[in-house]
């Protein structure tokens, strides 16, 4: 009985698993589509007028996925130096910005390395604390795990994909 | 030795639950607190040059979180009528909307609808599957749950969300 106890355990949390990384791949999926879609020209343009252009939009996520590497303790991140022109300075910051060709080889890199990291993942790890929760705060809400990373990011790229989709013709 | 991996399961499963929850709630607090700012004139604009307005982004969410009712086995839908003008049709189709003040009221009421039954819905039932998989899909596709509806359309809002953002000024 204990055994069937733990095994119905384990089965669950592979299902959990499953529910938030097929929801993540499904909108990475998306994503990558649209990046392939879209030419650098139209990349350029605005997704709105006055709103950051695809270019910002392609830059700003590969800053906040490859700092994902960190955070789930999947290692060093590969492109730190992107978070102040992408993340901590708006679209038009004046700041140069690295080559549009560049900008999507951070970005396949930095899905590759997500992709390999989440797909050796121990199941049991995906329930421990991620990296910018403290030990303490964690014993309390244990909802903050990495797996809640996977959920939260996956939000913030959709939000992003919605107005990424208005660049497409 | 049997209670405590019962015990185990059971924490784990609260846990997740309140991870995907969790973040539905924050990106619904995000949209609400958007619709409570934008007035009736700014909602009406489009959200980016030939793409949806406001109105309609307002009445296509509203149909979807309908639809959720029965598709999570929480009763009957309230507009129904809403489909075919925010579903199946575009937003330029010609069919006459409801009024802003009838569509912000009918958001509101479903979002209550929602958040009722989802506050009583119990541990074990999320993990149930939802009405439009069949018995034998669920079977071989136990994520195919209720809860899973739940992440899907988080993400479906925070898509959404994204676009409606580009009306506050």
């Amino acid at each position: 009985m204990e055994n069937i106890q733990a095994d119905k355990q384990t089965d669950e949390r592979t299902i959990f698993i499953k529910m938030v990384l097929s929801n993540w791949q499904v909108q990475n999926g998306r994503i990558n589509a649209l990046f392939d879609k879209l030419s650098d020209e139209e990349l350029a343009v605005e997704t709105a007028p006055g709103r950051n252009t695809g270019i910002y939009l392609l830059g700003h996520m590969t800053a906040v996925h490859d700092a994902m590497l960190p955070l789930l303790g999947f290692g060093e991140r590969l492109y730190p130096e992107l978070d102040e022109v992408f993340v901590q300075s708006p679209d038009k910051s004046g700041l140069p910005k690295p080559s549009t060709a560049n900008l999507r080889e951070y970005w396949r890199k930095v899905g590759e390395a997500l992709e390999q990291h989440i797909n050796t993942t121990q199941p049991d790890e995906w329930f421990t604390r991620h990296n910018s929760v403290s030990e303490e705060d964690f014993a309390k809400e244990p909802h903050r795990n990495k797996l809640n990373i996977i959920i939260n990011r996956t939000n913030h790229l959709s939000t992003h994909l919605g107005q990424l989709i208005y660049l497409a013709k």
